[in-house]
C-alpha cells in the first residue's frame, strides 16, 4: 500500500488486551470501577493479573482496533503508536500489519515493557479495563510519520493519548500536520474517566482542532458538566463540524452543520463483550466518510460494525466487516 | 490443593497456542500436512507467523490442555512441563495456575523462548498445528515433581514428548516413580506423524509401561501398520489395560481387559474449531476415571467435553465442564 492514498490515520496507545470472564466481586477486590478504563502501574497490573482467571490475549488499543475495523471494511488505514522489542510487541506488530494496516514505528529497544490492558469481561457482558501503558507512554512527537498524516483524509487519535504530555504534544503537532496539509482530524473521548481528567484542554482542543468528534453519552455530558443528553448536543454543534455521539442500544446522534440525524443500532442476537464497540463505531463511521457516503449513512456503517464487534469476545473483528456491509447497508 | 489427593499429574510441552484462521493454500505454500504437527525451528517459525493472518494466543500444550480440562470438571490436577522466564512463559503459567492446575516448576531463566504453536483453523474446522517448541525442550528428569507424581491417581504425558531424548528419559522415570508408588501411567499417541517417527519405541513403551493409551484412529493404525481400525484394536487389547480409541465424529472404542464399549460422539451444534478434540477426550476420560466411573462412562464424559471444545475457537474450555457433565452424562 502506498501511503499517498490512505482514508485513515490513527494515533493510540499500543496495546494488547488479556481478556477474561470475571464476576462483580473481583472488580470491587481490584477497586476497578466497572465499565471505565483505570490507569495502573506494573506492580498493580501484576496484582490484578495474579488475581485473574485464565485469559486470552488479543492485540488491542482504542484508535489501533478503529484502523483495523477501517481496513476490514476495505479502507486503507495507518497506524501511528509504540511498542517495546518483546514478545508482547511482536504481537501487537504482527497482528495489524496482518489485518492490512500500514504500521512504520520501530519497537524500542528498551524502556517499559509493551502495553497491556487487562479487560475483565462481567456476566452482564459489560467489560472494565485496567491498563499497563508501558512502552505506550514513551510516544511523542518524533515517532509521527509525518508522510503516512499528510497522505490520510482524516487523523483519528484516542483521547487516552492526553494522559501522558509528550504523547499530548505529539496529539496537537499531528493535528497541526494534518490541517497543514488540508485534511481532517478527528477524536474520540474516549472514557468518562478520562473526560473528567482533562475536561478544560479538551474543550480547548476541541474547538481549536477537531472537526470530527466521536463520544458516548456518558463522555459527551462529562465534557460539558450536564446533566441532559440534548443540552449537550446543542453545545457540541458549535465546536465541531461532525459530532458523532453513541448512546449504546438507543442507537446514536449525528450531528452535521446543518443536519441531524438519530440513527437505531445495528440488531445483535446477544451480546458476549461490548469490548471494542466505541472503537468500531468510529471505524464504521470513518470508513464511510473516507469513502463519501453520507452522514445518515455512515452512522449506519458504524452501528454494523459495532453490532459485529460486541457479538463475540475482543474488540478485533472476526469476520470480514465489509461483507457485513456489503450485506446490511 | 495438598499434592496428596491428586487425580492426575499430567507432563508435556508448556505451549502458547497461536490460533488464526487460514485458507488451505496457506498450509502448501508453508508445506504443513493438514491435520497434523509439524515441529519447526525459530526461523521458520518467524516465516509461517509472518505468512499468517491476525492471531488470538490462548495456553496450550497438548497434556497442559487435558490437565485444564480435568480442573474445569471438578478434578484435581497437576501439571509438569517447562517454560523460560519471558512474557509468553508467564502467560502459561498464569493461565494454568488460574484453572486450578497444580504448576510447579519455575521458568528457565535463560536459553530458548518459551514455546509457541502456530495453529492454522481452515474453513472446514481442521487444525494444523506448526510448533516451536524453545524452552519446553528443556524438560528433563531434573524436572519432575515426585511427590505430584507419586500423588497422582494416574499419571499422563503426551507422546509429543518423545521427540527430545532428554524428555523422553524424564517421561520413564515418571513412570517408574508411578508405579512404584502404585499409581497408573497414560499415554496419548498424540500425533499419526509422532507415531511414525518413534513407533518402534512406542510399542516397547506401551507393553512395558502404559496401562490406560489414548489414540485416535489413524494414529492407532499407524502404530500397528495396519490398514484396519478392527485389526489394530484387536493388537492393542494385549498391550495395556485399558484403551480408549477415538473415530472423530463416529465417537470411540474403549476397551477393557474383559469389556468393549462403543461409545457415540456427543452432539455439536456446529463445529468450529478441532483443536483440543483429543486433549479434552482424554480430560473427561480421566477424570471419569479416576472418580470411580465405569469404562462407558468414562467415554461418555470424554465425549462431553471434547465436543464443548470442538464448538468454539482454542483448546480450553469456554464454560466449566463440570456443569456440561452434570447436564448431560
Amino acid at each position: 500500500m502506498t501511503q499517498q492514498d490512505l482514508q485513515v490515520a490513527g494515533i493510540g496507545n499500543a496495546i494488547v488486551d488479556v481478556l477474561s470472564h470475571a464476576e462483580e466481586d473481583l472488580l470491587q477486590q481490584q477497586d476497578l470501577a466497572k465499565g471505565t478504563m483505570t490507569l495502573i502501574d506494573e506492580a498493580r497490573a501484576e496484582r490484578i493479573y495474579a488475581a485473574m482467571g485464565p485469559a486470552v490475549e488479543m492485540s488491542g488499543g482504542s484508535a489501533a482496533n478503529t484502523m483495523v475495523g477501517v481496513a476490514s471494511l476495505g479502507g486503507r488505514s495507518g497506524f501511528i503508536g509504540k511498542v517495546r522489542q518483546d514478545q508482547i510487541g511482536a504481537i501487537f506488530a504482527h497482528d495489524i500489519r496482518a489485518a492490512g494496516v500500514a504500521f512504520t514505528n520501530e519497537p524500542a529497544p528498551d524502556g517499559p515493557a509493551s502495553g497491556r490492558c487487562m479487560i475483565l469481561v462481567t456476566p452482564d457482558a459489560q467489560r472494565t479495563m485496567a491498563t499497563f501503558l508501558g512502552a505506550a507512554v514513551g510516544l511523542g512527537p518524533e515517532d509521527l510519520d509525518r508522510q503516512m498524516i499528510e497522505a490520510a483524509q482524516v487523523t483519528y487519535m484516542e483521547g487516552y493519548l492526553w494522559d501522558m504530555p509528550p504523547a499530548k504534544e505529539a496529539f496537537l503537532e499531528a493535528a497541526r500536520i494534518a490541517h497543514a496539509a488540508g485534511r481532517k482530524v478527528s477524536l474520540t473521548l474516549s472514557d468518562p474517566f478520562c473526560v473528567e481528567r482533562h475536561r478544560e484542554s479538551f474543550l480547548d482542543l476541541i474547538s481549536g482542532h477537531i472537526d470530527i468528534l466521536f463520544a458516548n453519552e456518558a463522555e459527551i455530558m462529562s465534557l460539558y458538566q450536564t446533566d441532559s443528553f440534548d443540552a449537550a448536543l446543542q453545545q457540541v454543534r458549535d465546536h465541531c463540524e461532525v459530532a458523532a455521539l453513541t448512546r449504546s442500544e438507543k442507537g446514536a446522534v449525528v450531528l452535521g452543520r446543518e443536519e441531524v440525524h438519530v440513527v437505531d443500532a445495528a440488531p445483535v442476537a446477544k451480546v458476549a463483550d461490548t469490548t471494542g464497540a466505541g472503537d468500531l463505531y468510529a471505524a464504521g463511521f470513518l470508513y464511510g466518510y473516507t469513502a463519501g457516503y453520507g452522514l445518515y449513512d455512515c452512522g449506519r456503517i458504524g452501528a454494523i460494525a459495532a453490532a459485529e464487534i460486541i457479538s463475540h469476545f475482543g474488540a478485533r473483528p472476526e469476520a470480514p466487516l465489509k461483507d457485513l456491509v456489503a450485506a446490511r447497508l
